[in-house]
């Protein structure tokens, strides 16, 4: 089954925080894989089958044969069993207490901090489109990505957990939102999100961005 | 490790649909664990050091000697893989194609039917709150929500992969959320939630829930 091709269903404009975490994932294993792009403003992706394929009708969606599966982190959870350490990338750490986290960070940024999500979209990120000031509910936000990534990040560390890792990918975008938007971050985060934007990964997933719209 | 201690940091309203699905975790491994709980709305989960080692402040978290852990994803697979099968019960399935369905079903119910999730608040399935009919909104969610369940749920099956699963928790609610309020849902998966709610894990969690307010 390993061995059967992987296209991973996404949007044109390359700015799903979601889609962005599987195609780290999927180049971080090395993987020969498709992309394949939805417009989602003209509602391609309700048209034809992929809303019973996918299940929930929405990107990201990975297909690998028979399977089509949908939610990013249950696709990067299914690439690291199916294409797993040593062989491919490590992209969840190895011991319990440590895989742990990273999966609290991958819920986390998933279903939190909303105002910082809304006023400081990855479209602001990932092509620059301009924002307003932050709220004070964006700035409330704001500061607790701040401070849990503090706390997550260990002092000298380059990454999470020892080695790079999608929570990386997923907490660097989270951060990028102020970094990029020239938002205060401590110098240490504004590093470590710099370094996630330097990965190779991250860097084919930049050069997929289409120049303006 | 396996052998501390296990604390279950919820809400002392026994609402929150997250602290739900570690409860059930917890209670279908058979482990000895305790459930302490914060009255969110006098923000007593903002004082002492919860916000600091839970790092995102949020409920549920699961103490486990050392750990503080965030995020009910996360805890339920922290709790499979400490306490794994067959010595404890098995919370996700074994073949990794049936894991990432139970993990999309999981990250799904998180992340998305957000009118639903509103109009039709865990208040009204467990302690019975009046709700108002569903707003078109609501209803698309719901529509969406039957459309997925009946894909997932295989035809004349107890549960969606063989054994019962957190997966099954976390739908079931979700169904629940329906069933309990008179909504319309098709026979089968009525019956479906019926056959969640009776399970004794979930039993135990509904006996907790205080009457009225
Ligand atoms: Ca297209
Ligand atoms: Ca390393
Ligand atoms: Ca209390
Ligand atoms: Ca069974």
């Amino acid at each position: 089954m390993a061995e059967e091709k992987l296209i991973l269903w996404g949007e044109k404009n390359y700015y799903s925080p979601y889609v962005f975490s599987c195609f780290v994932a999927l180049a971080e294993k090395g993987l020969p894989f498709e992309v394949r792009t939805f417009d989602l403003s003209a509602g391609e992706h309700r048209q034809g089958d992929y809303g019973a394929r996918s299940i929930t009708g929405r990107v990201p969606s990975l297909q690998h044969g028979e399977l089509w599966l949908a939610e990013s982190s249950a696709i990067d959870e299914y690439l690291e069993e199916v294409f797993p350490p040593p062989r491919y990338a490590r992209l969840y750490p190895a011991r319990p207490a440590e895989r742990a986290r990273a999966r609290q960070v991958q819920a986390w940024v998933r279903s939190d901090l909303m105002p910082l999500r809304e006023e400081r979209p990855t479209s602001s990120v990932f092509m620059k489109e301009p924002v307003k000031p932050l709220s004070a509910a964006g700035r409330a936000a704001a500061e607790r990505v701040v401070r849990a990534a503090e706390a997550l990040l260990p002092a000298g560390a380059t990454w999470l957990f020892g080695d790079f890792g999608v929570a990386d990918a997923d907490l660097g975008l989270m951060l990028q939102r102020l970094v990029a938007n020239g938002d205060p971050v401590p110098d240490r985060l504004r590093d470590y999100a710099h370094r996630v934007w330097d990965r190779p990964s991250v860097k084919d997933w930049r050069a997929r961005v289409p120049k303006g719209r």
